[in-house]
């Protein structure tokens, strides 16, 4: 199915039937826009104004198809600069997306589809954004997809000027150049304002001379002239070079002469009594704002229908199992997972799978992915914001979006991306290597102690600490070929195979891993020692010892701490005491939670948490779990003090 | 006090007794970063010895005091590239900082002051960092306070050539054109390899044009050849015109044939059996490494005492106070706050206050700041991760450091470098307005639904949510006036002041607040609603509904969640039933911190969690408070029906 043949900036040059009929959309789309902001009593018009035409345009006659917004060879039209929703919006519906009228009496209205920054939940909507300096990112993320799923589609973004200010943006223009990014095409909205008012007061900036430094073409255009606009895209879709940026020179607030070139209306609706005479300036434009507030009364306007890309079909593959005297890390369990998956998948027809790295693969182990892959490998250096948000655009294509680095900068330094692709429904597979206070010698700065409560602040993203190189392996199966965002969480020691009583390998052949239950490694009595799964390989040896003594406790692990099961609080409460142990900042990660858990289930029982409470200095991850007490020493000591004070087991 | 005159690069040129010293300096230096990388079995020696003689003449040269560290009118030297820890450490050695040998042996030995990246712990660092692309915006901070304090110090910023990938580079640079920082000078050390490799490989960038399209003049120099080093500093310190980038070029691994260009050596040690040969090429240095390797095993070296500067005395100014039936937001209580702590303060001798912005000031109500103190204030335009590094910076100075910004920029977007100002031990004041779903119709990607769950992820951070104005004042004169970092979270609706029994300002005259007590706003019987301070206007008309339906519960307001004391859980404890209110993510927020404490404490009772568990859309505050449950309605429906299950006070 080919898209209507106006479309794709086939023809050399616009026809004069398309600018009469662009001209109309726009100036009855300009009116729309301060119905719908004034209706709302919010909203900003100016910025919608300015970039009217870019959106009509391409709306209109690129390749997107109105009567099927989700086809999978669909332009990717990514809105960056979100608050212009507006302009979006009615643009969407002149192009034939859907009725204007819902949008008029519903934007911004709690329940309705039309958001006040752009939302998927609108049909031509690619992306969740209000953020700025998120979209040249996103773009990439779906170029990307372009060029690995062979569908060749192009990629659109359009941003505002003042979001040129966005450290973000920088990261993304190399990026596109390295990677060649030709069918990608980026546009500012040139306006020269922004909220506080002119940009070259608020934020001097450069914008021609950075884009360039950066590599990229610059076509500058007056972004109100539908011939010069139509020029510009037809050059972009022919371009094999360098990625064009279209620098649209335009006026905020066009076509209102009392709103053009004031920033007041970057953020603020027309009061209803300035509706009138800008409706007028616009060429007679009916009023009909009190119906418009009449029809908001009732409600608001229901959701559309809109379908998002289906997480693809990925085989697990077989499990890499070590025997029960080999030592190894969890992350080189993860790296040689990753390629197992993808031999399992990569040669199925329309699989696509992209990993992301940020100068770090020798350390998060995705090397070996990258020699066997490289097409699919993507070094995207020391950009990780960019990164995120890449990885992110990219999984919520038919895509599996893999993404390892060190857990400050996948989580840390990039939380509200992580925060963006949950919005999003994405499908990132994040894998944190270099976790916790294992992290070691690099100290307190690359100490990532707050990977659970950080992402745990999200509604989907979950969070699994495997325990050794078997269970490791399994679980970066299940998340590979499992829909939605998940972190894998890995410290960068070697650790023991995790064993059963007899002897042999706990996550062995027979293990299969259910997402949300803990493990009872051992059963014992009176106390219960409940441990992160990363921190598995510590309390085995403390657990060891204290049987030996005699004192035989039980021991669970728990690898995935936000949805604690009612079976496993159950178990937990038959013993008087509780010890949680974590490589976490110990006032909000695994304890904390099982403190809330079994306090909501009702349950009472001592709680003895132990973790990480302060920044650890730099050194080798055993001599500072040795330090702060979460070694099998600490744990030993610290658990033999309790049943001592509790007279019991002695 | 003045510096020793050679200092300050007064002389028009190196003299040759210096170049003759410096040169020594740095053969030795590059012999002990091989040792001290060898001895640890892990560091940076690649980078160390690159920018070696940059590290030479700046801690001999410029006007840092070898005696006297932390001399308030000393220059700053920030050490972006953390990890070339050994450079500096042994560079700081060379100049008279402090003893080499504890260096040789401690480098990143857990409990040693020498960690794997520098930090504050060392005499002469003046910023802990590792997490690369900060310390440009943190010279930014201190290049600030030399022209607010009037001290009017250089500040120097060394970072690596890889980090240039960081966007959060190309913000700071901007922001130091428009704020005319010709005191500030930056150098990269441009030896062209990062981790994965060549630079041009990983992330092809044109540096010099970059800094030049931002407006930074740029020398390119021999980063060995001191002379060169030296004319280019001495035109640095004086300079009145845009700031001065010092491009480097160098070798990584300079000085040992087998190490020069060998990207390996960014993060690799040499083995004990190439340290030999490589102390023999830097000429005949002896190879002590056995003696080193004994020494660490006697631990780790002490820490040194390092004074840090201290926060300043802080006036609080007189409480403004609004009436019973005055309506207002919180955010202008604030704004007013503000400005009357300014005015308490500002004329005292050597008072030093900033305010930044990220073009939101009407917004967060620092408007009124901007306009009476134009000096104090400062526009950083789009550039949160800048800003937020800077107000960092600043504030490690004897200054008062206030940003303030909506919720999703000030806590999610820039997480990671609160985490960087509390391992920094920094006194940031950081006023988050639109927070919550109380954003309103701005929609999904701008609520901020998690500013206690992610700040609370560090160990320092307070975060408090006032109630009403009146609270506001108080604790924004609290927060101002006291060390630490604070975040005060406001929405950005218009509330009623809440009200005693007798219908007085609750928060009024005799009010004092006291960090992380709970207020009992209304004492009842059976059942608690525990409300996060910023719904306790909410609360209020539920509470008043249920008591004139003659069930009068207890209505209790906590506006700092962390640090529940002991002596108000156990009030909690009285009450069968517990009903916690929050706008925040109901997984991690109020409800879930109540719990955990209350089960720690050994306290059983029901709860109900009130709260936000999934993103809201776009509406009025109110409206969506009313579809999320978590208005006044809401509220007194549930605790009716929770009093009906529970058959009591009917």
């Amino acid at each position: 199915m080919t898209f209507d043949p106006w479309r794709g900036f086939t023809q050399p040059q616009l026809t004069d039937d398309w600018h009469k009929k662009l001209t109309e959309m726009a100036r009855i789309c300009r009116g729309q826009i301060l119905k719908m902001t004034t209706v709302a009593a919010s909203g900003h018009p100016g910025g919608s104004m300015s970039s009217i035409e870019t959106y009509l345009t391409l709306y209109n006659l690129a390749n997107v198809d109105p009567k099927n917004p989700s086809r999978d060879d669909r332009d990717r039209i990514i809105v960056s600069h979100g608050h212009t929703s507006p302009g979006a919006y009615t643009a969407l519906a002149a192009a034939g997306f859907f009725d204007i009228k819902p949008a008029l009496h519903g934007f911004r209205q709690a329940g309705s589809p039309f958001e006040g920054h752009v939302e998927r939940s609108v049909p031509g909507i690619e992306w969740d954004t209000g953020n700025l300096g998120q979209g040249l990112s996103v773009g990439i993320g779906k170029a990307l997809y372009a060029n690995l799923s062979g569908k060749n589609f192009h990629t659109w973004v359009l941003m505002g000027d003042g979001e040129q200010q966005k450290g973000q943006i920088s990261e993304a223009r190399r990026i596109a150049i390295k990677f060649g990014l030709s069918r990608l095409t980026a546009f500012i909205d040139f306006n020269g304002l922004q909220i506080s008012g002119k940009i070259t007061d608020v934020m001097p900036q450069h914008i021609k001379a950075e884009w360039e430094a950066s590599g990229w073409q610059v076509i500058e255009i007056d972004g109100h002239d539908l011939r010069q606009l139509y020029d510009a895209c037809y050059k972009a879709v022919h371009n094999s070079g360098a990625p064009i940026l279209i620098l649209t020179r335009t006026i905020m607030g066009k076509g209102v002469s009392f709103m053009e070139n004031k920033e007041d209306y970057h953020g603020a609706a027309l009061k209803i009594d300035q509706l009138d005479a800008a409706l007028k300036e616009l060429g007679g434009i009916e009023n009909d704002v009190e119906e418009l507030v009449r029809l908001r009364k009732n409600g608001p306007p229901p959701p559309f229908k809109t379908a998002h890309a289906p997480y693809p079909q990925v085989k697990a593959g077989d499990p890499i199992i070590l025997g029960a005297s080999d030592k190894s890390d969890n992350r080189s369990a993860f790296g040689k997972a990753l390629v197992s998956v993808a031999d399992a998948n990569m040669s199925a027809s329309g699989f696509v799978m992209a990993v992301f790295d940020c100068d770090l693969a020798k350390s998060v182990k995705t090397d070996g992915f990258a020699k066997k892959y490289p097409a699919n490998f993507f070094q995207f250096g020391i950009s990780e914001h960019s990164t995120a948000a890449t990885a992110g655009a990219l999984s919520a294509e038919q895509a599996v979006s893999v993404w390892a680095d060190f857990g400050v900068f996948g989580i840390d330094e990039t939380y509200n991306q992580a925060r963006l692709s949950d919005i999003n429904h994405s499908n990132v597979k994040l894998f944190c290597t270099h976790s916790g206070v294992n992290v070691g010698e690099d100290g307190k700065t690359h100490q990532c102690i707050d990977y659970f409560s950080v992402l745990n602040s999200t509604f989907g993203w979950k969070v699994i600490t495997p325990a050794d190189p078997n269970q490791t392996d399994r679980i970066v199966r299940y998340v590979l070929s499992t829909p939605g965002n998940f972190a894998v969480i890995m410290g960068r020691a070697v650790v023991s195979m995790v064993l059963d009583e007899s002897g042999k390998p706990y996550f062995g052949e027979s293990y299969r891993y259910r997402y949300g239950r803990m493990e009872t490694i051992r059963k014992g009595e009176y106390l219960a020692l409940v441990c992160a799964g990363n921190m598995l390989p510590y309390a085995m040896p403390a657990w060891e010892r204290l049987n030996s003594e005699g004192k035989r406790i039980t021991l669970m692990s728990v690898s995935d701490w936000s949805d604690l099961h009612p079976d496993d609080l159950k178990a937990l409460s038959a013993y008087d005491h509780l010890v949680t142990l974590e490589d976490h900042n110990v006032k909000c990660g695994l304890g904390a939670t099982v403190a809330a858990a079994m306090f909501e289930a009702g349950y009472s029982a001592k709680l003895t948490k132990i973790g990480v409470s302060g920044y650890a200095p730099s050194g080798t991850p055993d001599d500072l779990y040795r330090m702060i007490g979460i070694d099998a020493d600490g744990v030993t000591k610290k658990i033999n003090k309790l049943l001592q004070e509790a007279r019991v087991l002695k």
